[in-house]
């Protein structure tokens, strides 16, 4: 049939031949490694350690709780956290810590980490994490940048590495546009799996990286920039174990035989799913994804702003576009400073002062070193279609985009094949992609870190989280690296601090300057939609509506279903029984906690 | 702009001028009650006697406390029911029990109806509730026609009517295309109202039948048949009453001055709306909800096809239409015996033998009573967009659905103002409308009662549930009416059962029909998205995917939101510690409960 042919002819190709998902991500990882993080200043730690161990643990008890694990899962898969923290980098991406560290690198460590190979044994684990008393912390493959990577909230915690050995796609439905993956899936591997098996006709939805986990993304309530970007919404279907030990399905998995349970996300009765995004009440062992056809064409375009105060009428024009769905995915829009990050090159080739690095040097850094010439705001975006759908779609967004005076539309065919414009153009045609990652070599031993408000599409707030996130970052003198993100009716400013990870100032900083700007968004009714682990307690107390009864909420289904507190104590600001009340960690410094340091949590 | 014209120029708009909402739905409603429920053959019940008080409360006691409640309420807001039931229609729902009864209609009433006039109010009949550990059944405005209406599960539960006071639209968006809304706004009031303001440019999504709740509808994640047909994820932002009394707001709401909570559904943390839908973890007392943009245009069409077995080729042509969005709405599926039922007239006008209608005198009157002529399946959709976008989808469409022998286009020219085909039209433009009932004039004191299960797309499952409804309809001898309403990537096959509401065997026959096929569609892996309040411990019990795990977390989430079993006892099969594990009502025969018939709860 016809727009199945078109979508057929339209399928994106990788741009050389891959012999399998392992050598592929290989190939990739050594690439993109050649131009991410080439050098860090300090020597990475040495010290020999003891593992670090919960608070209100016995080191004995623990040792010998470990060693009863050991001979349930095999010795090869419970490791004991006692070496030098590796420094890693992005593919291989270390599990026992936040790679990207906003405080100290040892603060926020695992003693353990342990890996499952099943459903039953991340049942053994819970049960085991049960009888003992030891806080657990899973994670799908540890990425999660700029918001934790790896780290556990509860230092020394044991990390619950599912994605190592649980990562199988476990059924790929070429008629239903559907599958089911266990944690340790990417967005590569899913990618290259659907190539694998020529489903041209069906396209999965990437972040900004395609690295991690496309579980562990979609239940942290990640986004992507397909019309398929708003990951929550598009799976269907969990596997969860409990902090019981017990093990339920949901949706229509509940029902023994279904055959609809990644076709039909609700099932009958209370539709549980959304409690296990952002929380810390079940780990989420498979989950359905729902995947897009293939449009039948594509097109990416890009558009310029000349003046910064262009940003407050562009999101007035991009609110009903967006919402009408004539802008299809995702909309971008970016401040030039980041076109000049993305080149991957070091800030001091632009700038050797102190301080932010000033307007008149970005903008004739951009003039001078970028395909794309001098703007101050940029748009990306993409058509999707066949040409005359999009051309239909494309007509009305010139003519919109134009009524701001010195709009510009770039002719893709002047940029180069490095330029960052073409990682947009993957990234928006579900082609996994890691040159947004280029960014963080902008400073020595470059890290990032994520501020993200969430606020109406309108000139007012745009300008309002423009001006305030400028003030916060001229204050510590950071530059300043702004985002807005579309969604559909709302929008996310994405401010990233890329920040030295051996500086401590530096670190410190950075930290000062988000924990500043979410009090001060909260001020004007803007939340952060996520946040790193260590703003979690922070994030989660502006959400405090009617004497926080949101959190009393939380809190009362996490003592439901986790009665002994084990399961990611923290996670989201949601705090078990035995360590809430004693105002730990609840603190503007909480994330400055070490061993010693912290009150002892109550009940241990 | 452009498209913008084109969505003003393409609205919507009613047959005639209306003065303001409760005029029109005075008028609609008159309209309507010409053409349904004429006549009931039996006189009403007109039975004076006491008030049905729960199970384990006394009566003195009871009496006690609801003047207790009129203290606070105000005497008017309090209503026992010590009256005749009164015979209700469509328009004019009674709340005192199920206008549809599938039982006799004395077994599910209300000892008496409470009216909250806010959220502070609803929290005082909840805290009364537990004072007095008195069942309390919340509805919004009491409709659900075909699962229960407004009777409450627990015979002689207090019924919170929430819409008579709580019916508010709070706020209309047209920027954002939103909307919130209290428990008693229904779909046409929405509608009227948008329209009042002139803004053409936003339309609602509508179920079948508009004079029900959309916050009801939306939480009993109902559907209707524009591109925003699925409610549940078009929803945005709860203000839920806990049964212990706390107030929550979800999403965004629970950040004090955010101005997010209707545009951006998630907030941070868990996400935690997904419980408050089809269970009885709270009273849900505000709903955001998001508008649909006005798309420039649309275009209704309807295929027959000849031969039952064309059913599943056409499944197969429909599943990658629907999922691609080419097929832009709920795909709807109808047997030609509904072309006959819409027509308002009674089945003996056709037939007047035992057992089943005839295949042959279907078709037959097919032929002579109605404007499209005879088939046996027709197929009722809407293309949306500006015309040259429409073409292309609409070529599309038809050169699928050609590939079927004998599919014929119906010319919409050529059918009369008062054919089905222009309610389905209508329907699918977001116009409420109440046309869909005059089906229920097939029998005498028609009512109807719903069996959906959800398959896959596929000619094998529409095949087997069109055989599995068939046996059973024709076991009991009962006209079988089947739909398929294609979602996007499931389906469910909606069957409506009409019977004689006054008929004590039709009715029997109707509920153990019912009966059979959950358990008979269990079998087969098809479970329901929804059902009868006499029904949902059945289906609830065919999700026992391990060994009931889900079943299980959900009663540890009843327990932990509400410790005193008050609110809405048994509702989707979630029955309250203090009714639990005593067989009470969980047998086949569950439905059938009179005073003093069924087990004393435990601990009452």
């Amino acid at each position: 049939m016809s727009f199945a042919d078109e979508a057929n002819s339209a399928v994106p190709t990788l741009p050389s031949t891959h012999s399998g998902i392992p050598t592929f991500l290989l190939e990739k990882a050594q690439k993109a490694k050649e131009g991410i993080f080439e050098t860090r200043t300090k020597p990475a730690n040495e010290r020999q350690r003891l593992p670090v161990v919960p608070l209100g643990i016995e080191r004995d008890e623990f040792t010998k709780a470990l060693a009863e694990l050991r001979g349930q899962l095999g010795a090869e898969h419970v490791e004991i956290n006692d070496k030098p923290l590796k420094d890693g980098w992005y593919m291989e991406h270390p599990n026992t810590h936040d790679m990207m560290t906003i405080l100290d690198e040892e603060e926020l460590v695992a003693s353990a980490v342990v890996y499952p190979g099943s459903t039953e044994e991340v049942q053994q684990v819970v049960l085991w994490a049960n009888k003992y008393r030891i806080p657990i912390f899973p994670i799908s493959m540890g990425r999660n940048l700029g918001y934790g990577g790896a780290a556990p909230r509860v230092r020394g915690s044991v990390t619950v590495d599912l994605g190592r050995r649980m990562n199988q796609i476990l059924d790929l439905n070429p008629e239903d546009y559907t599958c089911l993956v266990e944690p340790g899936v990417s967005f590569y591997a899913l990618y290259e799996a659907i190539q694998a098996k020529g489903y041209a006709h069906m396209w999965i939805d990437t972040p900004d990286i395609g690295g991690g986990s496309v579980l562990g993304n979609t239940i942290d309530r990640g986004v992507g920039y397909t019309p398929y970007g708003d990951h929550w919404a598009c799976h269907a279907g969990l596997e969860v174990v409990l902090p019981t030990g017990d093990v339920i399905r949901t949706g229509m998995g509940a029902l023994p035989g279904s055959n609809t349970w990644q076709t039909f996300p609700y099932g009958f009765g209370p539709y549980s799913d959304g409690i296990f995004s952002q929380s810390n009440y079940g780990i989420v062992t498979k989950m359905g994804m729902t995947l897009m056809p293939n449009p039948g064409g594509y097109e990416s375009f890009m558009y310029t702003f000349p003046k910064e105060e262009d940003l407050g009428p562009l999101m007035e024009i991009i609110r009903p576009l967006r919402i009408s769905n004539i802008l299809e995915n995702v909309a971008q829009v970016r401040h030039v400073i980041q076109a000049l990050a993305a080149l991957g090159q070091p800030r001091s080739k632009f700038f050797t002062g102190s301080g932010p690095i000033p307007a008149e040097v970005v903008h004739a850094a951009a003039t001078t070193a970028t395909a794309v010439g001098d703007y101050t705001w940029a748009y990306y975006g993409m058509a999707y279609g066949p040409a005359h759908i999009r051309a239909h779609k494309l007509a009305l967004v010139d003519a919109e985009f134009k009524r701001i005076p010195g709009a510009r539309r770039v002719d893709p065919a002047t940029l180069p094949a490095d330029e960052y414009f073409w990682a947009r153009d993957r990234v928006a045609a579900g082609v996994p992609d890691i040159h947004e990652l280029r960014w963080v070599n902008w400073t020595p031993n470059g890290a990032h870190v994520a501020f993200s408000p969430v606020s109406p599409i309108r000139a007012a707030d745009a300008t309002a989280l423009f001006a305030l996130g400028k003030r916060a970052h001229d204050r510590y003198g950071i530059d300043f690296f702004p985002a807005f993100c579309v969604g559909l009716r709302e929008m996310h400013l994405i401010v990233e601090i890329v920040f030295d990870r051996d500086d401590g100032a530096a670190r410190r900083a950075a930290l000062d300057c988000l924990r500043d700007m979410i009090d001060e968004a909260a001020a004007l009714g803007y939340g952060e939609y996520r946040t790193h682990l260590v703003l979690m307690d922070q994030v989660a107390s502006t959400y405090s509506w009617n004497d926080g009864a949101l959190m009393k909420f939380n809190e009362r289904l996490k003592d439901a279903l986790d009665p002994n507190g084990i399961l990611a104590p923290g996670r989201c600001g949601i705090w078990p029984k035995r360590y809430r009340g004693r105002g730990w960690e609840m603190t503007r410094e909480s994330g400055h906690v070490s061993e010693g340091s912290g009150v002892e949590p109550a009940g241990l």
